[in-house]
């Protein structure tokens, strides 16, 4: 079965796997102490040009998520993001779970806009009663967006600007970072991502890790005490090794950038053979996820072949569904897809 | 300074008023298991022909919707209602500080349809990774609702129908249900409502009590162990006659409708002088609520004599009020307002 | 039936009660903005000689507990108690339901020693591990206590050095104040009170109000945005002026200490006919509570005529039971009292 | 560095990691739908005799924890553990953050007593105001405890009896279950386990997994909707592979067993090394771990060469240490330790 429904569908890069095997043995302090977190910590504030970033290991996206808004919010503030986002509809409520509303704005193609964000945070102080609503706290985007699209660098920084004018820190998602930093459409890097928001995360589940976000208070420092805050979520792993290891290993020798290189052009490839067999797309993006409008009988003949994700309904009669590439995805297994197609 | 900002700007209905002084020094016992509460209940039970209900007393409205909505969902659901209700962004985010996500879909004048009611919860299972977002758990609908509008007999009944093909309970906000039920285009019965929902409210707050919301389980029975649930939201009064002794008052000879009806007759006066000065109507309703758009040196002037509500900007040089009558509106209010206005 | 079993089993005070009726028809702005609840704040600050004092009106004891408390304590902290402080053991776990733990220390007699509040800090903090713990982010003591008995002083200075050296603050329940200060043996006033802690609150349910709390941040300032926080807690009264009218009365004329005289006075002449009929104490207290071991048999006999309050079993056959009086216990009670006796 | 600070120092089992290795370029789905998570959830009903168990992969202890625990109680319920239990005093308040209490009794080398347990909840539903006190919802065991002691079966068999005659789950925290099985002093067996409690996990982090923790619930199902639940607490993998391999791995050919062995047979030989250098015990136990008062200058000494863990303050001068083996602990790792004691 080709697997093109996500982009976790492998373990990991075998470097990153070989990183786990060569120091397997070594014994190291728990709960994130050891050498290898620390030099991973080391060698992403050096990516990001970010020397007094604070960096904390998390093992997933949605514990991630909801442990960083957590960790920026007042109990009387909640996180505004794009009605698409993740945290909007896709974690089964664990913002609310930690006692947090979401607010949303409109979102288009997965993205906000500058000037929603500013227009909602302005009729927040302008209603009378503002303090019998949620505050907003905190904003919340993702690069590359749910929907693989890419804030332009002026976008982030619309957004980044209406955030600093409210004091409001902005939270970028990077579940799929790698992905989006290599789209050839990006024109943001790494270090510039630092200067434009607050806290981030390198996404590593998604990237070539078994596991593993890297969270990066940049234009701020982590709040007070973030060890009990995150032992609180359930997500301080006592093998802090596994997280530690695997992006020192991400971070060596610029991998994380060429398992984005790998993605894109594969997804790229995968975008002309969707083309050349005259598929209609939903929504085409620069990035590794690309979605297609089905007709059922299509999705379950190629679903016989190739794992596809089911996206929304689109009509009766069709379904928009999701290809995805990721580093693990090879040019055969696309020439193999396209002889499905 | 006159009062037509709000349906809370008075103490309680001279005879709410006069049973607290009539049964001040007798001995009760507490939380609830004194006489007059217990009777309250039974008035409340026959006045809406629903013998079997349980019933309880809270304190305000956003307590009782924190309180029951909390009672009614599963940790993994959430409670839909239309995005302008009250627990979607008036109440500082109480529901989700108990740990639950407000599902909204669109509202119209305040209400929702129940066609977008069956869709969202239609497309929510259609979904293949549903059990990856928040369950809709409950439904909130309000009567009357926010903006002073009302839910015909056949519009709740085709909502509740929805609610019953899903085994989803349907709870009613009656922070203002003596306005709703005395309205003249109100087609809907207490006796009814509780034939049209599992769980409502009996508003006392804003219809003649001095506090107190009255939480009538109809359809369903509460949930096990209703008195620990409303103790840990700190809604569980030592002094229970506090709002018994109201309750029983207002469901004594009709009290509870003769306020309604009060209201709206000087709302009807309210909406004609409206008319007669050329007022914009933002929002003409049945109810005690009529918003008005006004130039914002009109709004400013008026407030010198009487308080009215800020709404919503509408312009720059525009804003939307509110306009509220109640039990202790007086047709001289009305008058005097006239002459301001 | 004689009610001696709690302290809340009447209405209000006669003069809270008229301050309610003499205001009635006035209106007044919402949610704590009235005139009277501004005055009644006025009022308590000087009482308390704490002219920079924030002043919230809650509605009762487990709301004001869990309000303060989650309003005080970071995410990662919990507050110290006695182990058997009401916070830990008599709110259905309203502190938990707020995401907070309560840290628990030996009591005596319902009091916390300074000595094991120091020791249980330093400890904490010895502990290489801490941050795996929950840190003590507050300290929770009540006067009287649960048991009726008081901090003198030079105790309750002792647990506020503790607290100002470790930076905590120090938050006292006063439920019962009105009892405590009026006991012969207390040594505090209510000024000396308003230096000796943090944030305190001055009960008015359980001593001469209808429902009511006041609580008082004297020794630093309500942490940002009390309003949202109080709402989401489901705790702001819509009808503010309920609680600031009776607050105003109780604060008037030094009426709240006239109403803990009138229950001390009452509460030694009960002392006096236990005593006298030769009944066991289980705990012998200067203020309004009596604790008492009563053979089985002897409680259902006297529940016949007086309402008392079980407290715990003290072996097969006989049961600990509570007395209280309260400013509404008349001598005429407890002579009746007496005869059944 | 020597390392015996704790059992999780290492990274995983030769095999397991092996079986990261060989399955690591399948395409596998996500989120636990993998074939490799059926066939470990197979391994692990077989070889807990219980095929009808429901089985969940988490990622660590805390989380584990807290989402079970989360999904036994009802809101009003809280869990009732030894004082010395990990969920009442090392987990950040990791249970009160999901909203419930933890409700404590005495604990005796980390044990409780079921006569204890049976007291507690006779006590409660004795008081006649239980309402307003947190429920006993769960009870919440560790096997082997905190202190590396265990459980007979005749005193787990007499804490589930009390369980199951109040109708409350039993709850086992495994997380060092390799080693409390693999002790001579052990009469329990896998699968007498899985008929002793209600829902247990097997410990995967500390007994040979890089991360990982086997939910079983076996005398119950799993509550409704799981999957929503266990995501809501940030614990749901996109590569829920990584659990499942390696447990799969951990349940074939016995290694999970063989790993506990080994664990024992160097704690004993540490025992005894233990006991000729003339160490006093603070415990010495059947289990993995060994607790000794250490004079704070070998202390400081001890700690040059081998990592030992601080447990607690036992006088000025002294110090009780925690010495931990594992399965990657070596004789040749004893001799050191051995050498430098």
């Amino acid at each position: 079965m080709l697997a093109f429904n996500n982009d976790y569908s492998h373990g990991a890069h075998p470097a990153v796997l070989q990183a786990l095997v060569d120091t397997n043995m070594e014994p190291q302090p728990g709960y994130g102490t050891d050498a290898h977190t620390e030099r991973a910590k080391q060698l992403i504030r050096e990516a990001c040009q970010a020397p007094d970033a604070d960096v904390f290991f998390l093992v997933g996206g949605t514990q991630a998520n909801a442990t960083v808004i957590d960790m920026l919010l007042a109990p009387y503030e909640g996180v505004v993001a794009a009605e698409t986002g993740h945290v909007a509809c896709h974690e089964a409520g664990a913002i609310e779970f930690g006692g947090h509303k979401v607010l949303t704005i409109p979102g288009y193609e997965g993205k906000m806009h500058a000037e929603d964000l500013e227009n909602y945070i302005q009729v927040f102080y302008e209603n009378e009663s503002y303090e019998h609503t949620v505050f907003p706290g905190a904003v919340y985007v993702s690069l590359s967006t749910e929907y693989g699209t890419l804030y332009s660098k002026a976008e982030l920084a619309a957004i980044h600007a209406v955030c600093q004018k409210r004091e409001i820190p902005l939270f970028v998602d990077g579940a799929r970072l790698a992905y989006a930093l290599a789209a050839d459409e990006c024109d943001i890097t790494l270090p510039e991502l630092a200067q434009l928001c607050d806290v981030f995360y390198i996404g590593g589940t998604k990237c070539g890790a078994l596991c593993g976000e890297a969270v990066v208070f940049c234009g701020m420092h982590a709040p007070a005490h973030p060890i009990p805050r995150i032992k609180q979520h359930g997500a301080l792993l006592a093998k802090g090794r596994l997280t530690g290891v695997q992006f020192e290993a991400l971070f060596t020798d610029g991998l994380y950038f060429e398992i984005g290189r790998q993605a894109i052009e594969t997804a790229q490839t995968l975008r002309r053979v969707l083309h050349e067999r005259g598929y209609q797309f939903f929504l085409e993006t620069p990035t590794n996820q690309q979605f297609v409008i089905l007709p059922n009988e299509d999705m379950a003949r190629i679903r016989e072949h190739a794992s596809i994700e089911y996206w929304e309904k689109y009509d009766d009669t069709h379904t928009v569904v999701r290809f995805c590439t990721s580093w693990a995805t090879t040019q055969e297994d696309i020439d193999a897809l396209a002889a499905v197609l």
